[in-house]
């Protein structure tokens, strides 16, 4: 079982999920992928949790909680696909594993069947459902079926940052094939324009922003043994330009 | 079992401790509470730890390590309730996990039956005893009993910031029953004045500092989408004012 | 198994190798050691990586990531000896483990026989190669034997500081031995002199700093209840100087 939070490290939260999945189902396997996601950055939460679920075996179950509307009126979800199965808030966080899915709203029910902390349904009412899933009860055990989860309208096809990572690569929704390693493009990307793609970090010339194709599939920029988000001054939902240029070497070398 | 210490999560001390306990206690199931105690910050770990207890399986070991201390004359303890297993300095840290337990003194011995490192007491004894302690043995068998553990002095009836946490939240120790839902006290706090209690964080207002009702049974200072504490100017140990007040109407305007 | 990166802990990347891993051998147990090394920073990883993992029982798998020559010429490693297994790149992060080792060069072979992301060799090739290890087969199996593995040159006999810890203990590379408890000797470390050897951080004097024989047998920096590095400005590589002096009370006075 995954768990991904915007609870951080230094409470007492993230420890008392895991006690009440350990205290329903004692044999989880629990890794965390993150609890860093910033404040309420559902976003950001969904982000993460799609690239760190596809490399975990089917069955897994992720649980996760970015829950800013957590007490309202949002419902509570539990989801299940041949690749995934996913417990969390009904606002676009585990939309990216609902493809194909099966999906429940759990009932809004706490420990000992009253009502769950109306602040940490993680602990009180995620949690529980999470160890349920993973001790083996069938998702339609958990609650009635939804054919109308949340799934955030996608970006669209502007080319922007989706995500500033550890180490300051900026990952981009930029096409890999509107960007060939052969030239003929540039991107311009905040402070800088861009028109080189490399293979690797280490084949990247010292400080000069590059493309890369990055292990998610996704165009990264990325800046050798810096920082390529503070290099361009480039953020999280940050536009982008691509310009299809002439690819022959005397014009690429203008652009350059 | 659970780890609490101030070590951080940079350096390998808290690895070089779960290498200790599965070196003695192969099966052992590891889940940290939190190693961003602040360093030497006792009061926050026994905060943070009696909470995250308190949502694990009885019978589960909680390895605590915030000791500043380490290598002088203070004991070193193993405890055991119907509720918990502890282990940690006698410096107040497990006070939270002892009452109706059994407490024994560790004999401060290291690996092979020598001297413990004086500067890690976390690696060469309590991880060790903690190992023995999951693996099956008597409490009784680590030391002798002791009856004068250290419990510091309660806090007091002094309404004050317990915490603050991950969010800005800032939990307290003011009694419920004291700022009822329906109004008719005010709460002074920093730099504002709080009139309001809601049920969720989304049902706030939107920038207006709020009572809360946390999910551990506490009234928390909140601000929907912000930090109370960064809004309120407010500190762990600062002390709030909770004034009672004509609860009609026309009175109620006036403080508000 | 162990796991050593620079991948922070904002970012699915931890999480995706732990899938990988948990894909191949789901009964892996695996422990955290720090993701929090500097982006790049070889000689941090190394020496973290060899303090915990000597902590760890003979035949754990010790998994390393800090690669910032991914993708480029650099080899992978897998090696085996009696106290340690360890899989990481082949830059100076695992010699502290090679000691009689065997070593063999991975493969770059990806899942599924294909290319590894070029970005990620950590998900894609050592993470699979640690849980084949884990999983029970053969050292040999995994790759052709090596002897050239990178070995850095040691640092040498001159005193400096080689690692700050969480606290602001300034670990060192003075022998013990030249500097006594009973005095006769100064440690110029950046803007102070130290002359004092204690045995436990509780019995060093309210700011003064002290040397202290650290739970790894080496020589630490440290200020009672404060952060020696800030106090004497002091960063790791820093120079240090020990000087021998006539040891009696006298003399001693006049260096105190």
């Amino acid at each position: 079982m995954t768990l991904t939070t915007d609870f951080g490290l230094r409470d007492a939260y993230v420890a008392e999920m895991k006690g009440r999945i350990l205290s329903h189902c004692p044999t989880a396997v629990l890794v965390d992928i993150s609890h860093q996601i910033p404040a309420g950055d559902i976003e950001e939460g969904a982000f993460v949790l799609a690239r760190a679920a596809s490399s975990f075996p089917p069955g897994s179950v992720h649980l996760a909680v970015v829950d800013p509307g957590v007490g309202g009126t949002r419902r509570a979800l539990a989801a299940e696909s041949s690749r995934f199965r996913a417990v969390g808030p009904d606002n676009g966080l585990l939309a990216p594993l609902l493809d194909a899915a099966r999906v429940v709203a759990l009932e809004i029910v706490g420990p000992d069947g009253g009502q769950p902390a109306a602040t940490f349904h993680g602990r009180d009412l995620f949690a529980p459902a999470a160890a349920r899933l993973a001790g083996g009860e069938a998702l339609e055990a958990l609650g009635s079926p939804v054919t109308d989860a949340l799934i955030p309208a996608p970006a669209g096809a502007t080319p922007a940052v989706l995500h500033v990572d550890h180490f300051g690569n900026c990952v981009t929704n930029i096409d890999p094939r509107q960007v060939p390693a052969g030239g003929g493009w540039q991107v311009r990307a905040g402070k800088r324009c861009i028109s080189l793609r490399v293979a690797t970090y280490c084949a990247a010339p010292a400080g000069e922003p590059v493309l890369i194709l990055g292990s998610d599939g996704r165009m990264e920029i990325a800046v050798r043994d810096g920082r390529a988000a503070a290099t361009l001054d480039l953020a999280r939902g940050d536009r982008l330009e691509v310009i299809q240029t002439d690819s022959t070497p005397a014009r690429r070398e203008n652009n350059s």
